[in-house]
């Protein structure tokens, strides 16, 4: 019997005869290139069985190919044996990405407009000109091209819906944030915004959802000229809506927030006046409804440009960081708990899986006022397992925890005053001279980084070094970011800015927070990756400059069982002294008895 | 009685006023983009007086200014005193640039072609036609625009040429570099290069000479194409060759270089067959060349884009690094002796002006055999006036250098096996905690960066904060770059590669040789500079990359007297003293008894 992927392409391949198309490039995001989609837009692992977070596809008629980076090289392999998809394998040297391998392999390519930001397509036919110059290729737009084939494809998703509460739980409230969205339009003198990224909605409105996992998102688009405010929403939810919901839709109201649904979005657009301006962000703007303001809406001055939200959102206000502060002191609770937990869970029964543990932890979060869920999937993985960035724990067969070795866990919770994201890696008993220099030398890297003071206008690329220096130095590299910018009750990775090798020129500003998680893998062997979140402030200004810092929000200790401690420089001994130190002073308060002696004796002094 | 360069001024806006132009440009730089101009192309300096390396004037009916960096600010306001020329600062926050300037101020703007590059001039454009959309505005190209004022203006340079010897000093023959070019021409289908930037065309020709100070360089230009190799220099070195330029143009002509008049490179692309494809690098084109090209020579089809010769001049080969070594170890010895000497001589006559001093050292460089002048104008710097990075020793009435506190010397030579660049500060007796903290941070950014191991890739803005972070965390920084590449017996500022917060996304390849300079300058009080130059060069391949490292070349003692030897961690203390133990074994066979005795002494582990 055939691989049912396999099956699905065959079909799909029958579609591409009947219609005269050469290839389908099938993209892993949504019509709002969200990071994680839904489960109505997982046409990638539909159509192919891939579960990476990271993954297109391109079918021609004589070859299937899927494209991710070296997070999901191991995964695609073996999810891809048997279905005929060849891995194509991105972030590496001389990787021929899709829009350069469809212009050699293909002259009619048909995309799922919906699921491809229009400036994927752009580079896509850009590509096409440069193979084709005579302009003999054609780039059709075809949504829901797979609906056809796929019969209980999901619904577009509805989720209940709630408003933040500024005053209670920091930030802004909507009619302010519109009223400078308003301010920002008059000084770029377009009429209308159409916001098209899901978080910046979310942000913008204040409210949340529950449309994709892990991430606190509504499905929606939202038009903003001077005149009004427009959301374009699932409509189901009105038809039986839940109280909350209700409630939230009354509070929009009163604000002068039109509700209508989320298709509508066409109609509105297409009943602009003359000569109006639109602006939208090609990151996050569909191919679809980029072709339909250009095919259909000839009223409409298009104006493409970075969304002034990103900036806005990841810059958090005075009242935000205060109630960070205090969520992720609530996060350090349930993690200490859950740490506690393990060492005493595993020396006792030595029957820990790490599903287990990571079923535990969800629930010691879970017990925080504020809980809305987890952040993302929790990563559980001991040992070898460890040395997968992107372990994905099984809840069958998951490996047990053993009291040796490291175990390396990274979670986050979703709060009504924050998003959480932690990785601690526990030394769970002996562990080799290997690891200790690893977890050591990965430690450096943290420390290093989170006493840099650096003058504004500094982006995280100029800085990425300091967390990878001690690593370095010993010819050791880990092959991810170092830190993303991380949303307030949104989304656990959020831009503009972040801190890794890539040229970004963001700055870092202050309010911004970020994560500092500098590791380590040995394939085969163990992983090791210290996480805390650092929030990024003034330190003053001098002749030399205005200056910036990073204060730690993570408020959690650092076993030093597996530290070798002549490695550290006193400045970073210092530092991990001080902030260990500091845990045990916040923490103790919070936790019981028991626990505090036990956080005692991991916070002593080195 | 007027101020000479106001009545040069008011003379040039008689001009403007007959020509019926808004505005004049004057840059300070020749018709080959070259860092240094020779004195015919001195034109800023006299319009306005001002000497700096960098600036450029802008002249319109009632206003004057001159467009210019930090390093040149306090010069500025000082020499153009009296001129009615008001300075515009550059790499400031809100700076406004010339071309924007120019789109607020004129709509007739005449350039001398000459002197600007097109990719300047474009510039120029660009932001006038933003200001008229309409295109009613002109750049107007008047080449040699001050000739008529400027009665006794110097001719073009043309000083003696030499070839290199690469058997003997290193590096590739000329014929292997022509056919290296003709390989990279027939990949990117042209038919000729043309070369303009005085440096390139050194290099691949192998020839030197005297035209700009400082830079061992030819004024010319240079045509490759499959069939011929055409020069075009002055041709007075022709009518009245000195016998070094006789056998320089003979063996140029054995290798069927054909040396034509500097000016025939108009004709000479005037005779190009049709469908031609010309290469040529816009930073390098002077703006009246390429207009030439696109309106007399409707033949040729001009490609524009960076220079391969620029990376290749860079990464020196095998044989130039072994010369190297031994070069940087003769210039060390000519410092260390100038040191030993300068200590000496302040101690028994406290009488030793900056100038002398600068005055000793070029004269101990000049005893080095394959010593052909000294590669920038020394800077011999006492106190504060070592606080100004490019400060000017006057040869009259310069400081005396005291027994107490830090003087700074930053110089290098040019030698037939290389070009040195090392700046040393140092203490002459009783330092301040200040001056000595500042000299401590200042090694230790000097000391990571030397450290710093790196995969394949990196760039040196991924690298520059490593110089920077033991500044940045007691809030000091300095203005500058921290280093720049280096040329073989060419300029001792070369590209493509930098270590600067800048993203230049170059990467750091083995072989390149760059400065690593890190600062710290407090205006009125001290200037503290460490500078080595570091070759970098392979590590070693493993599972977690290809790496590369520094190897230090410069081979003069880091002077232990100023340090504070608590701000040092071991890893760095370590490398000091190897270092310093390094130069003391390498240069002490080379030095007096009295000078050993003296180096042993200064080079004492720490």
């Amino acid at each position: 019997m055939e691989n049912i992927y396999a099956e699905r392409i065959s079909a799909l391949r029958q579609m591409m005869a009947n219609k005269g198309w050469d290839a389908v490039v099938i993209c892993g995001s949504d019509p709002h290139s969200s990071e994680y989609p839904s489960p109505r837009w997982k046409q990638v692992q539909w159509l192919t069985g891939f579960t990476g977070e990271a993954g297109d596809v391109v079918v021609t008629m004589d070859h299937a190919g899927l494209w991710t980076d070296s997070r999901y090289f191991i995964q695609a392999i073996s999810q891809l044996e048997g279905t005929g998809v060849e891995l194509h394998k991105t972030r590496v040297p001389g990787a021929v990405l899709i829009p350069e391998w469809l212009s050699q392999n293909a002259s009619v390519v048909a995309v799922d407009g919906l699921c491809q930001s229009m400036g994927a397509v752009s580079e896509m036919e850009e590509a096409l000109s440069t193979t084709h110059p005579d302009g003999d290729f054609r780039i059709v737009d075809v949504p829901d091209m797979l609906e056809a084939m796929w019969h209980d494809r999901p619904d577009i998703p509805s989720s209940p819906i709630a408003t933040l509460d500024v005053e209670c739980f920091g930030g802004i409230s909507r009619l302010d944030k519109i009223s400078w969205l308003r301010k920002w339009m008059m000084l770029q003198e377009v009429d209308k915004v159409l916001l098209t990224s899901l978080d910046e909605i979310a942000w913008i409105l204040n409210v949340r959802g529950n449309d994709i996992e892990y991430n606190p998102l509504v499905i929606s688009y939202l038009i903003v000229s001077q005149d009004y405010v427009k959301w374009f929403v699932k409509k189901l939810s009105f038809a039986t809506p839940d109280p909350d919901t209700e409630d939230s839709f009354n509070e929009l109201v009163m604000d002068e927030v039109e509700i209508e649904d989320y298709d509508a979005v066409y109609f509105s657009l297409s009943e602009s006046e003359s000569g109006s301006k639109l602006f939208a962000d090609p990151s996050s703007l569909n191919h679809h409804v980029y072709n339909y303001i250009k095919d259909s809406c000839p009223d409409i001055i298009l104006t493409l440009g970075k969304s002034p939200v990103i900036l806005e959102k990841a810059v958090k206000t005075e009242s935000e960081v205060s109630f960070l502060r205090q969520t992720y002191i609530d996060d350090g609770v349930a993690v200490t708990r859950f740490l506690y937990w393990l060492e005493h869970e595993v020396a006792q029964r030595n029957e820990v899986s790490e599903w287990e543990a990571s079923e535990k932890l969800s629930s010691l979060r879970a017990e925080i006022p504020g809980y809305r869920g987890n952040s993302f999937e929790n990563i559980s993985a001991y040992g070898a397992n460890a040395a997968l960035p992107h372990y994905s724990t099984p809840e069958q067969g998951s490996a047990m925890i053993r009291p040796q070795g490291l175990y390396l866990v990274d979670s986050g919770g979703q709060y009504l005053t924050g998003t959480t994201d932690i990785t601690r890696t526990v030394p769970m008993g002996d562990c080799t001279m290997l690891e200790k220099e690893d977890y050591t030398l990965v430690l450096k890297g943290m420390i290093s980084l989170s006493m840099a003071v650096f003058p504004r206008g500094t982006a995280g690329c100029q800085l990425d070094v300091l967390a990878r220096n001690a690593l370095w130095k010993s010819k050791r590299n880990f092959g991810h970011g170092t830190g993303h910018g991380i949303g307030y009750w949104l989304c656990v990775h959020e831009g503009p800015q972040d801190i890794r090798q890539n040229f970004n020129s963001q700055p870092l500003l202050p309010g911004m927070v970020t994560s500092n998680e500098p590791a380590l893998y040995r394939e085969g062997r163990h992983g090791v990756r210290h996480e805390n979140v650092i929030l990024c402030k003034e330190a003053g200004v001098n002749d030399f400059g205005d200056w910036l810092e990073f204060e730690t929000l993570t408020c959690c200790h650092i076993d030093t069982a597996a530290i070798l401690a002549d490695l550290l420089d006193s400045e970073e001994r210092a530092w991990l002294n001080a902030y260990n130190e500091r845990v045990y002073r916040t923490l103790s308060p919070l936790l019981s008895e028991e626990e505090t002696v036990w956080l005692r004796a991991k916070t002593l002094p080195l």
